[in-house]
C-alpha cells in the first residue's frame, strides 16, 4: 500500500468521529472509544487518535515518522482549534491538551498521559485570563512542567518533589492548597533550572515541540524494557504497536463546580445493577491516583453502605449525577456491557474521557451476564461466552477476604484453587487425630504419596515444598477440592524437628497459617476468608451452559463423596475411578503388602480374598450414587512398592504382623525398587505378571454391579478399563481372563452382566496402534498426564526442576500438564482417535487426564471430536462452561 | 481347489521323482531333498512322500484323510515293490518301509522314525529267509516293535528295556551281541505280550495296518503338547503342517559288508575344504544315535587328528568311500552349499538317505562361503547373504572352548558376547587395583552405574543381578567389547560382605569364575576359552560386503581405545561420542562436584575452567584417529546427580575436599534427586539452566578441532549433537551459544570452524515436530534406546520385572531394547524422517542406540532411508554385514 495514501489521523469531536469501536486494532482501545462515544452524541472532549500504523512505520523505518503525519497532526489540530474556539499556543486563549497512549490491550509499562500540555510562559496567562484564576494557571503550569519533565524529558521524579519540599520547608507551608500563584511561579522557575541542569537545555517553550516531545515518548516507551517484558509474558505481538491520543484539556480543578471521577454501570464486586463509583470535587485525575484525598461516593446508596461523612455525587451535583446515569445506560445499552467509565466536570458540563468494558469478579461476572440476558439486552449465547471458565473457581472454593490484611510469606504454585487457614501439621495420621478432635489442619509436606491421602483429605488445606501442578498433593487436592499450595521451593522443611524455615522465620507445628491456593501464596498467621454461594444465578446460567454443550462432562472420582460432588455439580458419569486409593486404606494396606510377599500365585490369592469384599462394597455405594449414569472403573495402576512401608519403624511393625522378618521384607522391597517407577512395572503389566489381583477387581466390580442392580432395579453402566496398554496382546489376554470372570459370576449368580472393556491411552505406542487396540477395546480414554510425561519426556515430579525456567524463556507457552501441547500430545491424540474410529466407528473416547479441567484442553476435545472430557469433581462447572463456549465459538465461526 | 483332483503323494525312485529341493513346503524339507537326490540319479532308496497339504486337510476335516489318498498310497507302494522287487507283507521275499516324519523346519517334539516296518510272524522269516541271517531278521524284528510300540502305540520305552534287561539276567547275558536268534524270538514275544496288555490289543500283524499305524502318528504327533510349545516359541504357523516320507528300507546293519553314517562335504567346525564325518560298520542308524559303540572317523586326516584306533572308512572301505566323496561333490555342486549328509552301506552298496545344508560355526561359515565364492560354486553376492551377521560376534570375542567342561550355576542375560574368566570383585576401584597388579578380574555388580567404568573397563567380564539388555552394564559393556551376563537375578550379591550368593553357593570375592556373555551362563571356576583369529578371509568378505552396502556404518564410541577399534572395524565415522563418560575419571569428577555445589553460574564457570582443558585433550586423539572421518560428539547428557557421591564415606571425603558440610552435600543431593531420572533434568534441559556446561564444552570441542587441524592439515569433521530435544526453542537457544562460542574462538584464534548442529531425536514428541526442528538441526541421530523407553512407556533398567513374562506369553515377540519396534518407534521413526527431510532435503539422518548394531533394525533403517547407522566399535562389522544384506535382498526383490 503506497504510503502517500495513508491515513494516519482520526478525528473526533461530539457527534462527529472518524473512528469508531471496530477500530480498536488500529486506533487501539482507547482512541477507538473516544471516537465511539462522540459519533453516539456523548460529550468527549474533540481531539484525534494517532494510528498505531504510525508506531509500526516509526520502528520499521529507522524510528522515522511517515511523510504524511505532520501535516495530518496540523490539520487534526487546527479542528480542534475550531471545536473548541481556542488556539494552540495562544497567549490569549490558548488550546491546552492531554496527550495518552492506547494500544490494543491495555500495557503497563507504557507512558501513560501528559496533561495540561500547550503551557508556556506566554500561554499560561492566557489561561489565567480565561480561567479567572492565576493560581489554577500557574498550578497547572507547573503540574505540566513536573509531568512533562518526568515522563517525556527522563527527569527522575524526585527532584520535582525535593524542590518543592524545600520550597514549603523555606516558606514554611506545610499544604499545596497553601500556596499561592507567586508560590507556584517560583517552583517553576526552579522546575525548569533543574530541567535545563539536567537535560542541557531548557525545557521547551514551543508548543508543537511540546507535542512532538509527547508524542515521540509515547511511541519510544513501546519498546522500552518493561514493555517489551510485558509483552513477552503476555504474548503480545510487537507489531501490535501503540496509538497515540491527543485531546483538548477539559479541567475538573478549575472550582467547586468541577470534579473528576470514575464510574461503574454496575456494581464490579457484586454485580448488583447499581452505578458505583467515586469522584473528586475541584480536582484533577491525577489526584485521585495520588491518594492525598480520599474520594467521595457517587450515590447515596453507596454512601450509607460506607457510612461516610462526605456528600456523593447524587446530592452534591445531582444534574450532573442524573446526566451521568443517563450517559451510564446509554453506554451500557450500546456496548451491552457493563462499562468502566472515567469523566470530569468542568465548570458544571460534563465530560466522558474513557469507558471500557469493566473488570468484575466472577460473582459480579455471573450476575451480570445473567441479568443483562434476563433484561434482554444479550442473548443467553452471549453471557454464556461471558464468563471466563476458570473464573467459576472462584465461585467453588472459599477465597481469600479481599479486604482482609495479610503477610504473605513465601509464593508457591498455585495448584489447587480456594483459601485455607489451619494449624500446621507435617504428618497425615496427625493430620487426622487432629481434625477428628476437631481442629482445621494444614498438611506441609515436602511431597505427597498415596500414603498421605487420609491426612490430605483431614486437611483444610495442602502445601508442598516440592512437585508441580499435576503432582501427586496437586491432583489429589483438585479431585478432593482442597485449597493447595504447592512446589513452594522456599520451604524448608524438617520432618523430625515438625519445623518449616521460611522467609528466615521459624514456624513450628501446631501454630496457624493460612495459603491461597488460587495465587500460591503463603501467609502467617489466620486470614479471613469468605465462603462461595451458588444460588439461581449459577444454575440458570449452567442450565443455558448446558444448552449449547455438546461434549460431554464426566469425573474423576473414587469415593462416595467425590461422587456425590461430582453429580451435584453436573458430571454425567464417572470417567476415571482410581482402584488404587481404595487399598490405602489402614484395614486393607496390611492384606495389600501380605499379597506382595506372597511367595506363589495362591498365596497372593488368599490375601487378595481379604481385601475383595470391602472393594466390592466401596462400588456398591459408588454405583448407587451414580444410578443411570456411566462409570468407568480403571484396574490397579500404581507399582507394587507404592503400598509398600517407608519408615524404619514401619518395616518392623509390617514384619511382625505379617509374621515375617524385617530382612525379608527390606528384601523383597529392594526387589521391587525401581529406577523409574513412572515407566516401571505398573498397569496391566502388573496385570499381566499377577493375574490375581484383576481377577479378584473384576469380581468385586461384578458382584457390586449384581447387587445394585438387584436394589435399584437399574443396572449399573459399568466400564472396566486398563491402564498403561502399549499392545494388544496386553488388553487380549487381561479382557479375556475379565470375561471368564464375568461367566463365572453369571453362572454362579444366574445373572447376566453388561459391561464394556476399553484401555487408558497414555502411551505414544498406543496412540500409533490405536487401530489395532480398538479390535479389543469398545473404549479409549486418553491418559493424559501419562502421555504428556512420555509424549515429552518429563516427569512431571521432576519437572519443577527446570519447567520454570522453559517458561521464562518461552520455550513451553503454557505448561503440557496444565493445557494439552496441541503440537506433540495433541496429535498423538489426534491419530488415536483417527485410527480408533477407522477401526470401530462406534468407540467412545474421553480424556481422564488432569487436562479434563482445563478450558483450552477441553476447546482441542471438543475440535478433534471426542466424546467426553473427565476431571476432578470441582471442575466439572468449568469443563461444561468451556466445553459449551467452544461448541458456541464453532457454531459463530460457521463450523 | 477341487480335491478330486489333488496330488496328495509324491513318488521317488534313483534317476526320477515327482518332487524336488523347491517343493520343500509342500514335501517339508526331508521329501523334497530325497526326490532332488532321486532326480540326480543318486542312489536313494525308493519311496514316496505323502504332502504336508494331507496334514492341513487332515486338521481341517475332523481328523479325516483327504479320500483318494488311500489308493494315492497302495499305487506309490506298488511302485516301490516293483523298483526293489520285493512286495509288502511277502513272507518270502518281503518289502520293509521306514516312515519319518519331515516339515518345511526341523521340529524337535515331532515322531521321528519307525524302522523295518513290514515285519511281522510271516514276514520275519521272509527277511531271514533274504538275509540269510536269522537273528538279524529277528533282532530286526524287536526292534521294529520297540520302535512301533514307544512311537505309535505310546508303550514307555523303560517296558521294553526292562524285558530285555531281566531275560538277560536270567540268562547271565550282557552284551545284545550275545543274543542269538532264540533269544530275539522270546524278547519278541514277551514286547507283544506287553504291548497287548497295555493297549488292550495285540501288536498289529497286518503291514498295511502298521503302515498307517505310523503315518497317523506321524500327524497326530503335529499336535502334540511339545510339538505345539516349539511351534509357538518358535513362530512356526500350524498350517504349515508336517510330510511323511515312506522308503524302501536298507540295512546297515546286515554284516560288516554294511554301514551307517554322517557325513559332512566340508569341516563344519574350521570350514576347511575336507569330508568329515563318522561312520559305525554293521550298525543302524539308531546305534550311532544310541552312543553305545564309538563311530569311526570317515577320513585318514580325521583319524590321525584325532588320534584313534579305529579304521576309517577311507582305508576300511575305500571305494565306498571314494563313492562317497564323489556324492559330495555332485550334491556340494548342485546346493552350491555345503552338504550334511545320512548315508547307509547295504552289502557293498551306498544308499543317500538325506541330505541338507549343514549347520557350521561362524568361522566355518566365513570360510566355506569365501572359499565357494573364490572356486566360483556362488557369486561374491551369494557368499556375503550366506552369513548371519550376529554370527560375526562368534569372530570377535573370545569364545569358550566348546570341549571344555563347566558347571554352570545360573543364567543371565547374554548381554555383551564374549567369554571371560577373572577373580570376582564386586569394587570398580579394587577392580582397577587388581587389574594394575596384572590380574583378570570379573566385576559383579547388583547394577552399574557411571561411575563404574574405570572398574568395567579394568575387569575382563561384567556380571549384573539388576538391568536389561540395554542396562548401563550391557551398553558400557558392548561399547568397550567387554563379555557381560546381565539381569541374572537369582545371584543375591552382598556388598558389605563381599560374597555372591547363587544355586546355594557361596562366591567369596578373590574365587575364580567365568562368564559366557553370548549365552549368558554363569560358571564356577575357570572354563578355557579361544582367542579369535580374524584373518585374510575376514578382510576378502568384508570387501565384499562394503560393495553391496549403502547404509553407512559409525561406532559410539569416546575413548581413543574404542575409536581405534572402530576404525580397525571399519567405521566410517563416531556416530555417538558421548561426554559425560569423560567426567567420571577420578581427576575431573571432583570439579564436577565442585561445579554442582556452586551457587552461581560465576562459581560454575570456575568450576568448569578446570575441566575444560582435559576435555580439549580428550578429543584431540580422538579427532586424529577419526581423521578424514565424522565425529558427533553429544553434549552432556545424564542428570546431574549422578555425579554426586552415593556412599557415606564419599559423602564426608567430598565435603572435606571442597570445604563444604556434609549437611550441604547431602542437602544438594536431596534437591537434585528425582524420582524418574530417565525423564528428568537431564540433557539439553541442563543445557538451557546451566549454559556454562555446554559452553564449556563447545569451547573444548572447537579448541580441539583447531589444533587437530593444524597438526594434520585437515579439518575436523565436527557434528554438535544436543541430547533430549523436545522442542524448536531449546534447539535454537543452545544452537546460538554455541554459534557464540565458535565466533569467540574464531576471532581470538585467527581461524574459521566449520561444524554442523544437530539433535539427537530421542522422544516421540522430536519425531512429531521434526519439520521446524529441521530448521534448527542440519541432522537427526535418533536415540533409539530412549525412544523405545518413552514411546513404550518403559525404563529398561525396570523392564526385567515384567519382560520375561512378556516374552513367554507372546505380548513381545522381540525385546523393543533390541530390535526396533517397527509398530510404534518404527513408525515415529519414519514420520521424523518425512518431516525432517520436508523442511530440509539434505538433512544427515542416523541412528545412534543400541539398536544400531541389530540386523533386523539396521534392515529398518536401511528401508526408511537413513543415511547411517552408529553402533559399539565391536558391532561395527556385524552393522556393514547386515546392510549390506538389506541393500542385496532389496535387489534381489527388484526394488
Amino acid at each position: 500500500m503506497g504510503q502517500s495514501k495513508m491515513k494516519w489521523v482520526y478525528a473526533f469531536s461530539s457527534g462527529v468521529a472518524e473512528g469508531s469501536a471496530d477500530m480498536r486494532d488500529l486506533l487501539g482501545g482507547k482512541g477507538a472509544n473516544l471516537g465511539e462515544m462522540s459519533s453516539l452524541g456523548l460529550p468527549v472532549p474533540p481531539g484525534f487518535t494517532i494510528t498505531t500504523e504510525v508506531c509500526t512505520s516509526f520502528y520499521e523505518n529507522n524510528e522515522q515518522y511517515p511523510g504524511e503525519l505532520e501535516s495530518q497532526v496540523i490539520t487534526a489540530l487546527s479542528e480542534v482549534e475550531s471545536a473548541v474556539s481556542a488556539k494552540f499556543g495562544s497567549s490569549e486563549n490558548p488550546l491546552l491538551l492531554s496527550v495518552r497512549s492506547g494500544g490494543r490491550a491495555s500495557m503497563p509499562g507504557m507512558m501513560d498521559t501528559v496533561l495540561n500540555l500547550g503551557l508556556n510562559d506566554k500561554t499560561v496567562e492566557g489561561l489565567a485570563e480565561q480561567s479567572k484564576d492565576r493560581r489554577f494557571a500557574y498550578d497547572s503550569y507547573r503540574r505540566f512542567i513536573q509531568m512533562y519533565g518526568s515522563v517525556v524529558l527522563d527527569v527522575a521524579h524526585h527532584h520535582f518533589e525535593d524542590i518543592l519540599e524545600d520550597y514549603k520547608e523555606q516558606k514554611n507551608l506545610s499544604l499545596d492548597t497553601e500556596m499561592l500563584a507567586e508560590d507556584w511561579q517560583a517552583i517553576i522557575s526552579s522546575y525548569a533550572a533543574e530541567i535545563e541542569r539536567q537535560c542541557g537545555k531548557p525545557f521547551p517553550q514551543d508548543p508543537l515541540a511540546q507535542l512532538w516531545g509527547a508524542i515521540g515518548a509515547v511511541f519510544g516507551s513501546w519498546m522500552n524494557q518493561r514493555a517489551k517484558t510485558y509483552r513477552k509474558l503476555h504474548n503480545i505481538p510487537e507489531s501490535w504497536g501503540t496509538a497515540v491520543n491527543v485531546q483538548a484539556m477539559v479541567f475538573g480543578n478549575m472550582g467547586n463546580d468541577c470534579a473528576t471521577g470514575v464510574a461503574f454501570t454496575r456494581d464490579p464486586s457484586t454485580g448488583n445493577n447499581e452505578i458505583y463509583g467515586e469522584y473528586l470535587v475541584n480536582a484533577q485525575g491525577e489526584d485521585v491516583v495520588a491518594g492525598i484525598r480520599t474520594p467521595q461516593p457517587l450515590t447515596l446508596k453507596e454512601k450509607s453502605r460506607g457510612g461516610v461523612e462526605s456528600l456523593a455525587m447524587e446530592e452534591a451535583m445531582p444534574e450532573i449525577y442524573q446526566e451521568l446515569q443517563k450517559v451510564c445506560a446509554r453506554l451500557e445499552a450500546h456496548y451491552r456491557d457493563m462499562q468502566d467509565i472515567e469523566f470530569t466536570v468542568q465548570k458544571g458540563f460534563l465530560w466522558m474521557l474513557q469507558t471500557r468494558n469493566a473488570k468484575r469478579t466472577a460473582h459480579a461476572a455471573l450476575k451480570v451476564s445473567v441479568a443483562m440476558a434476563k433484561e434482554g439486552l444479550i442473548e443467553p449465547r452471549e453471557a454464556v461466552m461471558r464468563i471466563e471458565p476458570s473464573s467459576l473457581e472462584q465461585l467453588l472454593h472459599p477465597t481469600l477476604d479481599p479486604e482482609a490484611s495479610r503477610v504473605v510469606l513465601a509464593r508457591g504454585l498455585a495448584a489447587s484453587p480456594g483459601a485455607a487457614t489451619g494449624r500446621l501439621v507435617f504428618e497425615a495420621d496427625e493430620a487426622e487425630r487432629l481434625s477428628h478432635a476437631g481442629e482445621k489442619v494444614l498438611l506441609a509436606r515436602i511431597e505427597t504419596s498415596p500414603e498421605d491421602i487420609h491426612g490430605m483429605h483431614a486437611a483444610v488445606g495442602i502445601l508442598t515444598a516440592r512437585g508441580g501442578m499435576t503432582s501427586h498433593a496437586a491432583v489429589v487436592a483438585r479431585g478432593m477440592g482442597r485449597p493447595c499450595v504447592s512446589g513452594a521451593s522456599e520451604l524448608q522443611i524438617d520432618y523430625s524437628a515438625k519445623t518449616l524455615v521460611v522467609a528466615e522465620k521459624t514456624i513450628k507445628s501446631g501454630e496457624i497459617m493460612t495459603i491461597d491456593g488460587s495465587t500460591g501464596e503463603i501467609m502467617e498467621g489466620r486470614v479471613a476468608t469468605v465462603q462461595p454461594e451458588l444460588g439461581g444465578d449459577f444454575d440458570t446460567f449452567m442450565a443455558w451452559v448446558d444448552e449449547y454443550r455438546t461434549l460431554k462432562v464426566r469425573a474423576n472420582a473414587e469415593t462416595p463423596e467425590d461422587a456425590a460432588i461430582a453429580r451435584k455439580f453436573g458430571a454425567e458419569g464417572i470417567g476415571l475411578c482410581r482402584t488404587e486409593h481404595m487399598f490405602f486404606d489402614a484395614s486393607r494396606i496390611s492384606a495389600m503388602r501380605e499379597m506382595i510377599m506372597a511367595k506363589n500365585s495362591h498365596d497372593r490369592s488368599g490375601a487378595l480374598a481379604k481385601v475383595q469384599p470391602m472393594q466390592r462394597n466401596d462400588f456398591l455405594e459408588l454405583f448407587e450414587i451414580m444410578e443411570g449414569l456411566p462409570v468407568t472403573i480403571r484396574l490397579l495402576d500404581p507399582p507394587l512398592h507404592e503400598f509398600l512401608p517407608k519408615t524404619d519403624s514401619e518395616f518392623a511393625e509390617f514384619a511382625r504382623s505379617t509374621d515375617t522378618t524385617e530382612v525379608a521384607v527390606r528384601n523383597r522391597a529392594a526387589q521391587l525398587h525401581e529406577l523409574n517407577p513412572m515407566l516401571g512395572h505398573r498397569g496391566c503389566r502388573l496385570g499381566i505378571t499377577h493375574p490375581e489381583i484383576y481377577e479378584m477387581q473384576a469380581r468385586a466390580i461384578f458382584e457390586a454391579a449384581v447387587e445394585v442392580r438387584q436394589k435399584l432395579g437399574n443396572p449399573v453402566h459399568l466400564e472396566i478399563m486398563i491402564p498403561l496398554v502399549a499392545t494388544k496382546s496386553e488388553l487380549e489376554i487381561i479382557r479375556s481372563r475379565i470375561d471368564l470372570v464375568a461367566k463365572e459370576i453369571e453362572g454362579s449368580l444366574q445373572t447376566e452382566l453388561s459391561y464394556l472393556v476399553g484401555t487408558m491411552v497414555e502411551l505414544p505406542r498406543a496412540c500409533l496402534c490405536a487401530g489395532s487396540l480398538a479390535k479389543e477395546a469398545e473404549f479409549f480414554s486418553f491418559g493424559t498426564n501419562d502421555l504428556t510425561q512420555t509424549t515429552f519426556g518429563i516427569s512431571r515430579d521432576d519437572s519443577g526442576h527446570f519447567l520454570p525456567t522453559y517458561h521464562e524463556s518461552n520455550i513451553v507457552e503454557q505448561d503440557p500438564f496444565v493445557s494439552i501441547d496441541e503440537g506433540g500430545v495433541g496429535e498423538l491424540i489426534q491419530i488415536a482417535t483417527d485410527r480408533g474410529r477407522a477401526t470401530r466407528p462406534d468407540i467412545k473416547l474421553g480424556i481422564c487426564g488432569e487436562h479434563g479441567g482445563d478450558p483450552s484442553s477441553i476447546s482441542f476435545c471438543h475440535k478433534i471430536g471426542l466424546d467426553y472430557v473427565s476431571c476432578s469433581a470441582y471442575r466439572v462447572p468449568i469443563a461444561r462452561l468451556a466445553a459449551a463456549q467452544t461448541s458456541i465459538g464453532q457454531i459463530t465461526r460457521g463450523d
